[in-house]
């Protein structure tokens, strides 16, 4: 039985050199970084050289690196840290109706404190408009936080667009670059946004260390006040070891990103193009032309999710059916219904996020084993069966496409 | 030349079992605690098992326990989620005047969003009197956060006499236990807390991983927002590792802990005791009755305790001289302050914080190292001239105990 990680998004193996590098400070410099004697020195300096190797990373600053602990935790500082730090300028922000649940659920919590919350509709692609956007905007926004791509069906956003647009506006643009980092080179100078998340698993370092990338002269409150690390930014006794294994990991992907992108590319785009050949009914999601490499997401009609999710387990496929962050909630994806598909295909989402290490025999291996599983459980599926008696198993309604209504929530 | 620590405060070794038990999870059992397929199972067991570990040592539920990535964090989460969580009841806080920077910080981010926070004073030896707190508590108060013990001075309040106060007015309690862990048996049922912090490296676990116990039935606005992870009050991918270790370290704590208070209680004694009786003009700090096992705080007057902080590593001590999360903003001690002492006084903080592994051997090469590099100390002291012409060194002038005065803050 292989065992087969096709779900990279959810967990990816840890660099030996990244563990390597956390040894260290696991054992013996097990010193504070913010201790005056000498036990805080060697801490101290594993903190900004892997402070250096992560802005090197994406092309920023080594003082424009805010650590934190998740992806999670970079996207509500951000969010919620740049929102609450411009009380003059408003108290209205934008978001993508694609976001992961951090950014959508920090925007709700600034709602709940007053704020107003545009929505950006994305089209059938889940792309953001530039226009929507540019709709969305006000004299009181604070705030744009778009990501970078798409965590559940791979789509990238033309960044540079959108950040022009806020620039010209004079509202800072945040990213979320977690599901991005990793599988694509990252500038965020070319970008131009002010602010980017993104996590040390993108970069197969550890878990417990992220960051937010600041540009510098942009003002934030903390997400965790009451003390003087990060430049006051983030307050707690740093995780050393876990940083230094984000830096070393963030070194070597900066080193090997293009040869990673190109041979995950090739391996997710054989998915898109040999599965439909093999298998009937599978709606490919999110946008062709520009998608992450690796990621290879669609829906296989009839089906549902989990139970693929299931069957693939059992024969060593690690897959998803959307964000590792929801998985446990057994809702449909908010970000397939964004992008105006019915409810129950949403349901049969399938989501594969292959790695620097998936190989040609992975995706062999796959293209053989899904067609079988998925024939089984259509032979058990009720929306299939009424499929072949000609029926429109979805029920589907028109106007189903919300790209044209915006969200606007007003809770208090 | 030794290697003693005398500053577990800011930074203690990680038991060799915890480590151990990362390792799992950073090698092969990488997976996502949140994923359907099997991978997810171990990690998923292993935050379970931590879970039940963690709430041992303090008596708590296991579904009580919401693990963050540090004190901090686990502070904030209680001061800020527990106050947004009860909008109808109202918008006052109450905290005492000697919290670590992470409540009083996330007090003052509350007093940004409208609420209003009452800091009690304490006496001079750093105790909330509980006359003081029920003055404090109004109608619409509807949190106080009360340490168990201070981490700079080592005073343990009488916390089942303040939650007594609060439970009959129907506020819910908070308390830092973040000093408190692992120096003194803690039972949260019997304290009468409704929420209390505390980190793994309080137990000697990794960093990276803390908890916040969170009585049965209190509802809390999360501080990251956005996941389904612990039961939908902390997002973000679980740090699985430290948690691990975490567990496996309160586990052993729990185990040992009427032990190591023992030993670490007669150890700081000794400190406490003795070198009064080595070196004049120390100001012993703190309540000499109810402290922490294995901390000596004092004021050695006349020198700065930087400096002292600086010689004592050169004969391989490391100590504080306050806590590391404000060691590098140079201030004074709020803590000492609030406690009535003198500026100048209170720049000469000394603070031990001993261990399990403590010897007395350690406490005795300090007690023969400290006395001679005061005396260097002292003889450069202007402080120290003034005093010996027989000038008030301080200038202090009365009314300096700040008991009486009880500070509303209420910025908007």
């Amino acid at each position: 039985m292989p065992d087969i990680n096709f779900d990279h998004a959810a967990a990816a193996p840890v660099l030996d050199r990244a563990r390597a590098a956390m040894q260290e400070f696991l054992e013996k410099e097990f010193g504070n970084p913010s201790s005056l004697h000498q036990s805080g020195e060697r801490p101290r300096q594993a903190l900004e050289t892997a402070r250096a190797q992560v802005a090197a990373l994406v092309n920023a600053r080594p003082e424009e690196i805010v650590f934190t602990a998740s992806g999670s935790e970079s996207n509500n500082l951000a969010v919620k840290g740049l929102a609450l730090a411009q009380p003059d300028k408003g108290r209205h922000i934008v978001v993508s109706a694609i976001e992961h649940a951090s950014v959508l659920e920090s925007a709700r919590a600034l709602a709940r404190l007053g704020f107003e919350v545009t929505e950006v509709p994305v089209d059938g692609t889940g792309t953001v408009r530039p226009e929507k956007l540019r709709a969305a905007i006000r004299p009181d926004t604070v705030l744009v936080s778009v990501m970078h791509a798409n965590n559940e069906v791979g789509t990238i956003q033309n960044l540079m667009e959108l950040t022009r647009t806020c620039c010209s506006h004079k509202v800072l643009f945040h990213s979320d670059g977690c599901a991005a980092v990793g599988r694509v080179p990252v500038d965020i100078a070319e970008l131009g946004v002010d602010a980017y998340s993104f996590a040390a698993q993108s970069v197969y370092g550890p878990r417990g260390a992220a960051a937010l990338c600041l540009r510098r002269g942009v003002r934030i409150r903390p997400l965790v006040d009451g003390g003087v690390q990060e430049r006051n930014r983030r307050a707690g006794t740093e995780n050393v070891a876990a940083v230094a294994g984000f830096g070393v990991a963030a070194e070597f992907c900066h080193a090997h990103i293009n040869e990673w992108s190109r041979h995950m590319a090739r391996l997710s785009r054989r998915i898109l193009t040999e599965l439909p050949e093999r298998l009937k009914h599978v709606v490919l999601t999110g946008c062709q032309d520009h998608r992450l490499p690796g990621h290879a997401s669609m829906c296989v009609e009839f089906v549902e999710g989990e139970a693929m999710l299931l069957f693939l387990d059992d024969e060593g496929i690690r897959a998803a059916s959307g964000s590792s962050c929801t998985a446990r909630n057994l809702k449909a994806s908010h970000v397939l219904l964004a992008m105006g598909l019915p409810h129950a295909l949403a349901q049969s989402s399938l989501m594969l996020t292959l790695g620097r290490d998936s190989t040609d025999s992975d995706v062999d291996y796959f293209l053989d084993k899904l067609p079988g599983i998925v024939e089984r459980l259509r032979r058990m599926s009720p929306l299939y069966a009424r499929f072949q008696r000609g029926e429109d198993p979805y029920q589907t309604r028109p106007g189903q496409v919300c790209e044209e209504h915006e969200h606007t929530t007003e809770e208090n």
